[in-house]
C-alpha cells in the first residue's frame, strides 16, 4: 500500500539535491573545519558557503547565522541567550501562549535565575494581537519572543508590528520562524527582528542542521561554551554535512518556493472544504487566512486525536495530532488551549501538514478515507453518545 | 601526492559500515521519532537499537544515554546541569586544569550564577593526582569533572581513583571520556562515574553525535529546554541519521578495540623514538606510560607549532598543534601551561593522532619529513638563533 505522509511539521523528506551535496562530507571530506591544515581549510569552505546560502533564504549577512543542531536549539539560545545578555537592565522576558514548548520552557528556566515571564494571550484563531504584547511590556523587559507560523494551528503572526513596537522601545525581538522558513517568503529586515530560528529540517535539508539568525551587535550569552566555532557564540564540532546539507536545502527552498506555496494552498483549501463538506461537528483550528499555505488543522468533537491518527494510519496515511515535541505526552494542546478551546474538544486535534509531493489525489483519499473513520469512531464515543442523547430530547 | 591524515583527534573519518547504516535515515526514512504513526515509530526503534549499542559500548543501560549534538554539549549538559541540580546544597565545582574548554568554560559561566569553581593541577606529564583532587572539595562541592583522556598531551587520568573519593564523600563526578571512548577500554560500572562525555565522531561516527551517560538516579537540570525528547532531558528532534551511525560505529569500535589499541600502539612508539632520535631539543609531552594509544604529542623547542602544521601540510602530512577547538586561537594551549611548560616552549607544540588506517610506512614518512622542517624552521628562528649564541660563549 502506498503511504501518504501529511506530517511536513514532524520534518520533511530530505531533498535529494541535499544528500547529494552532504555525501562528500560522509566520506573522504571528514576533516574539521578549525583545523588549520588543508583538510580542515577545504570543509572550512563548504561550511562558509552554507551559511551564506542560509543566509540568504532569509535576507541576512552571513556573519549574522549561527549554526546549531535543531529549532529547539536555536528557541533555547536565542531566549535564554538574550535575556541573560540584558540581566543588568532587568529581569523580564514576554513571550506568547501559543510559542512552540521549546521557547516556554526556555521562558520558564529561567525563572531559577530570577527571571519572570509574561505570557501573551491570543485569540480564538490563535493569533497574537500587537497590542497584548505592548500591554505586556515593563521596564523590566529584555526580550520579547513570538513565533512567525505555528505548526499546530498553521497560524501566521503579525511579527512585523509586535517586531516594530518592541523596536520603538529598544527592546530585543526573537522570532520561532521554524514552521514558516521554506515556505512563506522571510526577510529579516522586512520583519525587523533581532533573531530568528529556522530549522533545515523543516525545508527538506537534514535533521540535525538548524540555525539561530542573530542580527548585527545583538548581544547574546552562548549557551554551548567552549571552543571558538561559530564566533564564540556556540561551542561545539560543526556537524559539517548537516550544516552543507542545510544549505543546499535552503537554496533549492528558496528557488521553488514561490511556486510550492501556490501549489499548496490550493491542495490545503481541497483538504479544509472537502473535509468541512463531509464531517459534522469539524472545527477549523487557526485563522483562514493568516495561514501556512501547508496547513490544514481541525478539531474533530467528540473523537480522540490519536484514535483518529492510528486509524488513519493503518489506512496508510500519516498525521500528527499536534506538536511532535509533545506526541506522546498525550494532554491536551496548550495551543489549543490558549485560543479557548475546552479540553475535550482540544483532544481531538488532528493537523494535515503537505509536502512538495503531495498531490490533489492524495488529498481525495484524505477526502474519502477520514469522514468513514470518523464516523467509526464517533459510533463507540460515550461523549458523542451523550451529546445525541442531549439533542434528541 | 597520497595525503597523510595524523590529526584523529580533531575527527575520524565516519566508518563506511556506518554510512551504511545511516542512508535509509537520509532517505525514505525520514520520520521522526516522537510521531505516533508508521514512519515515526519505525524510526524511534532505530534510535533506540542506536542507543543500545552506545550503551554497550561504555557498559551502560540504554536509558542512561542521552544523545546530544557534540562532544561539547555532553560536557556543557553535564557541568552544569548537574551543578545546578545540587545547588541547594552548594555552588561550588572542582575541574581539572587540563579539561578540554568546554568544561572548563562551562564551569566557568557556572560563575555568573554565583557558583565557584577550582582548578585542579597537574603534575609535569598533564596528570591529575587524585590527592590534589581531594584537597580542592569542600562541603559546598556539588560537581567534579576529571577528564579520561586529554587529547592535547595523551594524558590518560586516574579517573576510578578519583570517582571513588567523591563517591565516598556523596558527590556527583562526571568525566569527559571524548577522547578515549572506542580506544581504550571504558566501562562506567568500572570506573565509578555518575555521567560520562563520548562523542561519535571520535570512533568513526558521525559528527553531530554524540551523548552523555547519565548513571540512573543522577540528578540533571536540562539544558536545552522543550519537548520530551531524551526523557525530557534534552529536547530538540533527534538527528536520527547521526544518532544510528553513532551506535553502528560504536559496535564496530567495540569489536576491532582491542586489536587496534595494540597495532596504534606500536606505531605510536615507532614514531615517538624516530623523532626522538632525529630532533634536537625535542620534548615529548605527557606520561610515557598511562598515554592515548594512538596519540603521540611533542614540543619542539625554538619553533613555532603553526609553521611546523603548515610545512608538514605542504608536504601532505595534516596535524594539529593543540585542541581542533581553540586551534585558531593561536594563544598557547592551557594544557601545556598547566603542566609548567614555559610560553615559549609550549608555542611549539605538535600532536600527531593516528587512524586505524595508518601504517608503518606512513609513520616512516613522518619520521623522514618532519625533521628537515625542524631544522629550516630553526633556521629562521630569531629564538635558536639566540640559543646557539649563548651556548657557543
Amino acid at each position: 500500500m502506498r503511504r501518504i505522509y501529511l506530517d511536513r511539521n514532524a520534518g520533511t523528506p530530505l531533498h535529494p539535491g541535499a544528500l547529494e551535496a552532504m555525501l562528500p562530507f560522509l566520506k573522504e571530506r571528514y576533516g574539521n573545519p578549525q583545523s588549520l591544515h588543508g583538510e580542515g581549510q577545504s570543509v572550512l569552505e563548504a561550511v562558509e558557503d552554507a551559511r551564506g546560502k542560509v543566509a540568504r533564504l532569509i535576507g541576512a549577512a552571513a556573519p549574522e547565522i549561527i549554526f546549531t543542531a535543531s529549532g529547539s536549539e536555536a528557541n533555547n539560545l536565542a531566549v535564554k541567550g538574550m535575556a541573560l545578555a540584558g540581566r543588568a537592565k532587568g529581569a523580564h522576558v514576554v513571550v506568547s501562549a501559543v510559542e512552540h514548548l521549546s521557547v516556554l520552557n526556555a521562558a520558564k528556566s529561567l525563572e531559577k535565575f530570577g527571571f519572570r515571564a509574561t505570557l501573551v494571550p491570543v485569540d480564538g484563531s490563535g493569533l497574537v494581537r500587537p497590542e497584548s504584547v505592548e500591554q505586556a511590556l515593563t521596564k523590566e523587559t529584555v526580550l520579547v519572543s513570538v513565533m512567525l507560523a505555528n505548526s499546530e494551528v498553521g497560524a501566521v503572526q503579525p511579527v512585523a508590528a509586535v517586531a516594530k513596537l518592541c523596536r520603538a522601545k529598544g527592546i530585543p525581538f526573537h522570532t520561532d520562524a521554524v514552521a514558516a522558513v521554506g515556505m512563506l517568503p522571510v526577510d529579516v529586515g522586512a520583519l525587523g527582528v533581532d533573531a530568528l530560528s529556522l530549522a533545515g529540517d523543516q525545508f527538506r535539508g537534514p535533521k540535525g542542521g538548524a540555525a539561530l539568525y542573530l542580527k548585527k551587535g545583538t548581544r547574546l550569552v552562548p549557551q554551548i561554551d567552549g571552543g571558538i566555532q561559530e564566533g564564540g557564540r556556540r561551542a561545539g564540532t560543526e556537524n559539517v554535512a548537516a550544516v552543507v546539507g542545510m544549505g543546499r536545502a535552503a537554496e533549492i527552498a528558496l528557488a521553488g518556493r514561490a511556486e510550492r506555496e501556490l501549489r499548496l494552498r490550493g491542495l490545503r483549501d481541497r483538504l479544509i472544504d472537502g473535509l468541512g463538506r463531509r464531517i459534522e461537528h469539524l472545527v477549523v483550528t487557526g485563522p483562514k487566512d493568516e495561514r501556512l499555505p501547508h496547513h490544514a488543522s481541525f478539531c474533530v468533537r467528540f473523537v480522540e486525536g490519536e484514535a483518529m491518527l492510528l486509524s488513519l494510519d493503518m489506512k496508510g496515511i500519516a498525521v500528527s495530532s499536534g506538536s511532535a515535541c509533545s506526541s506522546k505526552s498525550l494532554k491536551a494542546s496548550h495551543v489549543l488551549l490558549a485560543m479557548g478551546l475546552d479540553h475535550a474538544t482540544a483532544q481531538g486535534s488532528v493537523v494535515f501538514s503537505l509536502l512538495d509531493e503531495t498531490t490533489a489525489d492524495d488529498i481525495d483519499a484524505v477526502i474519502e478515507s477520514f469522514p468513514p473513520i470518523v464516523e467509526r469512531l464517533r459510533r463507540m464515543s460515550p461523549l458523542y453518545e451523550a451529546y445525541l442523547k442531549e439533542n434528541s430530547r
